[in-house]
């Protein structure tokens, strides 16, 4: 099969067709996304060599539950033991022996096949098409903020960064009932937030009084996002950060400790929450599609990706 | 009276004996405590200019609430404004307008006499004396833990630090049911620890795994305590952030957000929790004195504390 390779070069590989385990699926994959993650993995985030990508939607082809076979599934990126203490304690996406989809010790999406545990698979409701069903696991990571921050009814929030993720962040956050005010760089972006109808600023803006924001939500990709968070946090509020990024980040610890913020790190979140969001339109996400390129392209499709006025960039399988 | 001041430069002055408005007291101080802010101070923490100190026991010598006359008090470093928003809320150590004994536009407590609100007030059980007495404001810093991470009984906890804050937190933390262990680097400070039947390591001891602690409370004062704090906490745990240091800390963030740690600023505490710790001797606070010297040796008094054996030093205005 065809798969995009990354070995300290990225580059278009013939590999052989996984072969599915017991209690594994061999899913044919039909689009997958370019996340930044992945492009962090380019400059050296996690170590990982093999086949990259982890966002994606595809079709069973080959599964011993044969209740799988046929369906259009998305899939949860942690493959985990199941008996470790964090997988007794029911934190499994945290499991002390886990692989992760195109990150960790497992061939990714950016290829013609994936095999996954079906364990790790969720079927995509009819109505979801697959250029929105492949938005489910970073749909599912800015949804980790509901559990972290239960109470958001009212909360005056700030997301920083306008980008793929911190689009979404700003959806979900406003369809809890916050009072959202998305903050970034560029006018397309942030005018696309405008037509649903979301308030978006740029930093400079006199709206962005300094600790005036009960949560802030740092998406920018970048180490200079934190302080931002820390200077519009009010005292004893909460910044969530959901970027992770190769080079380590510096901040005023002062701040923190005098103002007794709460900083939580967030990563992976629930597939069926995101999956209802989709399924009921609250969240939008194919307007984010900024190019599909065919695998065959997938280091074009990186290269477009450099481009600040790009959002999502899809590879497309058949 | 004679007072230290700090300028840039730090000296013993002549200042005037300062005159308790309504619903002040005149308090004449018995014993202050030099604390790690004192130190950072000198460094530029704060920009603080006058006298310095926070940490007292003292006698109320003048007060319109004749009740207070003639009490031993200690008192809330926070001067707040009642009317802000976080004074609303309850949040009053949090007031936008405050000012704090010794930090922030408030004369501070290395001097003869004090002036504070009536409501900043506590008096000192007589069971305790001055010695014990002095150490209410850092134990209550200490106490703040208790606030912020409620469930402690039975919790891994590590104190990174065997300093004067260190030293406080883990008995705080033994006391409400945590399994502690005190990390630090000076054998006669993690003695004093064992001595009070307290797990007291050096960092490089093998019980030190990486992601093995629920909680992890850095009070190193130093910036490179975080990264440690990282290293040991386990996935979804809380790092507790105590020290406050006028240099930015940088940590590895993809850590924080990929095992979704919970980082919490912590800084002043309870007043009430601190005496009832005192009085019921279930925290020792008089080991930790180093050296008392008198007010007027108060730049002597500063120099001392450079030694990296010293754990308290207390000015004594009498």
């Amino acid at each position: 099969m065809k798969a995009l390779h990354f070995d300290g070069q990225l580059s278009m590989q013939q590999a052989a067709t996984p072969c599915p385990a017991s209690g594994e699926a061999l899913i044919r994959i039909i689009l997958a996304g370019i996340c930044g993650t992945d492009r962090q993995i380019l400059e050296g985030y996690s170590g990982f060599r093999g086949i990259l990508g982890h966002e994606f939607v595809g079709k069973v082809v080959k599964c011993d539950a044969a209740q799988w076979v046929g369906k259009r599934v998305v899939g949860e990126i942690n493959i985990t033991c199941g008996s470790c203490p964090f997988c007794r304690r029911g934190l499994r996406r945290h499991c002390a022996n886990r692989s992760v989809v195109g990150i960790i010790n497992h061939p990714g999406a950016f290829a013609e096949f994936l095999t996954l545990p079906a364990a790790n698979l969720h079927e995509v409701p009819a109505r979801i098409p697959d250029e929105a069903a492949v938005f489910t696991e970073p749909l599912a990571a800015a949804c980790e903020i509901l559990e972290q921050v239960p109470q958001l009814a009212r909360v005056r929030a700030a997301v920083l960064g306008a980008g793929r993720l911190g689009l979404l962040v700003a959806q979900v956050l406003r369809h809890a009932g916050a009072q959202v005010m998305l903050i970034g760089r560029s006018a397309p972006k942030l005018n696309l937030a405008r037509s649903w109808d979301l308030k978006a600023v740029t930093a400079d803006s006199p709206e962005l009084r300094p600790r005036s924001f009960q949560l802030v939500v740092e998406a920018t990709s970048s180490p200079a996002g934190l302080e931002t968070a820390l200077r519009l946090v009010e005292p004893r509020g909460t910044v969530v950060m959901k970027s992770t990024f190769h080079q380590p980040a510096h901040f005023d610890t002062a701040k923190l400790v005098v103002d007794e913020i709460t900083l939580l790190g967030s990563r992976c979140g629930n597939f069926q929450t995101a999956l209802t969001l989709l399924e009921t339109g609250a969240v939008q996400v194919t307007p984010l599609i900024s190019k599909v390129f065919p695998l065959e392209q997938g280091r074009e499709a990186f290269e477009y990706l450099k481009d600040p006025a790009c959002l999502k960039v899809l590879l497309a399988m058949q």
